[in-house]
């Protein structure tokens, strides 16, 4: 089991070619997935994998939002033994949407999928991106930039 | 030229499969863009594309956030002629940084590139994803998440 | 769950693209593996997929052959929590290797990747290959070729 | 020509990446097959390649299996110049129909194809694949399994 | 700009992933491309790359050569911004049909792309293809041949 | 056997996938080469294929040159039962060097590989490259140009 104590109530255990040597140029990739209640796996993509999942226990919305000028937002609440997929590349979450735990396998479609999650890649870079194009971006003034950025 | 009348202040005239038919299958695509003085290109990725960017007139920012758990922020300041790559799926933004004109011309590797504009896909997507996922992603109140969402 | 009740002792819930039509294009699968107590999951290959798998309950032991001239059989007993691979086209199997039921979550890398249980093709096929084919690849007699293929 | 003093009859001269460096990342290689009087290569994969043959000499019957669960045979009598194409990853074999020597050419879309005979890898692997496997897998006896695996 | 002093009247500025690393990988690169009044680049291939040209100054006349055995050639006039794509591995051109300069950029889908000037690979070799076979292929005398040699 | 009644002295069988339509998708083609004695298949590329030759009567020379700026030519004489690799795009050619017919079968990694010609998509394109543009390429006159373009 994933720790999920931190702010977004979540943990994963992955099983790329960092820890498991064996699946270079295999293509395929694993983890594991716990969700404390009400917690959430933040939008996020996967560079190099399409995502398919399947709950073990509880039930969690999950949802993709498909590229511009679209930006259709598709969602669903899944149960015990349902299998989604997060098409690759795409902005993606999932949420636990009950007051119990909840488990999920995923297999993503590389041995080395990486991960970008958003908020950390905008606001939490390293150095950061200056305050002027995020406030253009989200068309929002420099202090409310600030002030997000101060959590990451 | 493209159009910059708008609150980013830039404008892109896509050549993809979608305006030139032939290129099908050819897995190139090329666009201008023009920037308004100050104009940005906000974070966005494609999701089937690395891009790679000359600067035609004027001077920009350039640059890209590497993935989880880095989150490195890679940026410098090209002026005319300089030559740019921004690796595929990796998010990336332009901004004009002078008190004139500039315009770029880029190619994608891809004849289909497809654009994932981040602040519109998370802020602005049909139907909304809910407040609760951004806030506790964005690590702010729902009121600030709210505020933002209003001009997308 | 899976139905086990067959002479093999096992049963597949597969979610490949005939089952999530969404899948197509998309390079990945699912499926939910059920073993009785000593059930076998019979040496198959997959013609499109590198295959990992999870154990979620009980005890399997599972193992791939390399090609040939090595012909290594590499093989592991695994427990809850688990995880192994199967590389692309290798010949491989899995047996629950105790007295309680056993499950298994499976990915593999294609939405189509197919299976050719290996007893099945060579003696099962519609039509047959010629008794003289088999028992010279198995060394062995006719009459040994006859009696095996009497049961598929 | 390829020595055929065998019990199976058959020779194979390949030209891989393993004799022909040169052809190292170029997607293809060669064999000559030779055939004694009605001698047979029998029934194997080629987990990296597509095979063309030509018959250059004598009459040859070829076939291969398709994958599950239609498991259908496809078979066909060649004779000189005649040209049969084995998908990439389908179980097939030849078998020389004649009392004179038959050869062939054949050409794999791999530098390095790889190859995977069915019978050596299931009764022929070191270490061998427990018995009770094979004889649920095969649906004949424990004896029946201990035979076969005794030549190889 | 690219030095245009030679006998074709052309000169080109590539940006591959031999003048910039970063690129390695993925699968992109650029050019900018001088023209001297009716200077041209003459008929050649890329054997890893499709190319994409938007013409930034001047009036180009381009075309490529569809494969046998249609030998289809195909041109067109380009004025500035117009915007033409070679397919991957056909022969092409471009040739200025004006009294000024012209300049061109081109993107093409490889990070190395290569490139095969028919006239110097055929007639300038190291060391020759013998007079035979080019007095075979172009048809003519074995005279003409050397004289043409002469001069790469 | 192939015709080889023409003025280069050469005639193809291909097996591609407009012969076999059950090559399609499978990467792979072939096609038997006959030769009159001096006879020559001329320069000329694949668009999408390597080739691999073997020589199964008399003797031919063979050879490629590699990409600009190195135009190395590598060529070999073969005999019976020789291998020999043309690297896919790279112009090739073969030349029988005896006084009695050659035979040799190739393979294609292409069920599809298409086949450029240079002399023939050069000088005998419909309609014509203009003389300038090919007597620049191949630095001699325009008379020289119309000549050998009289008998394509």
């Amino acid at each position: 089991m994933a720790n999920t104590s931190n702010p977004l109530g979540f943990g994963v255990k992955p099983v790329t070619v960092t820890q498991l040597a064996g699946l270079n140029t295999l293509g395929i990739s694993m983890a594991r997935i716990d969700y404390a209640p009400w917690g959430i796996n933040p939008p996020h993509t996967h560079p190099r994998a399409t995502e398919i999942l399947t709950v073990l226990e509880g039930s969690l919305e999950v949802g993709f939002v498909t590229s511009n000028i679209e930006n259709r937002h598709i969602s669903k609440v899944l149960h015990k033994g349902d299998v989604f997929v997060f098409p690759v590349n795409l902005v993606h979450y999932q949420r636990n949407v009950a007051n119990t735990n909840a488990v999920a396998i995923v297999a993503l479609s590389s041995q080395n999928p990486g991960v970008i999650p958003i908020a950390n890649v905008v606001f939490g870079s390293n150095p950061d991106i200056s305050n002027d194009v995020l406030a253009k971006a989200f068309q929002t003034s420099d202090d409310v930039i600030s002030n997000i950025r101060f959590n990451f």
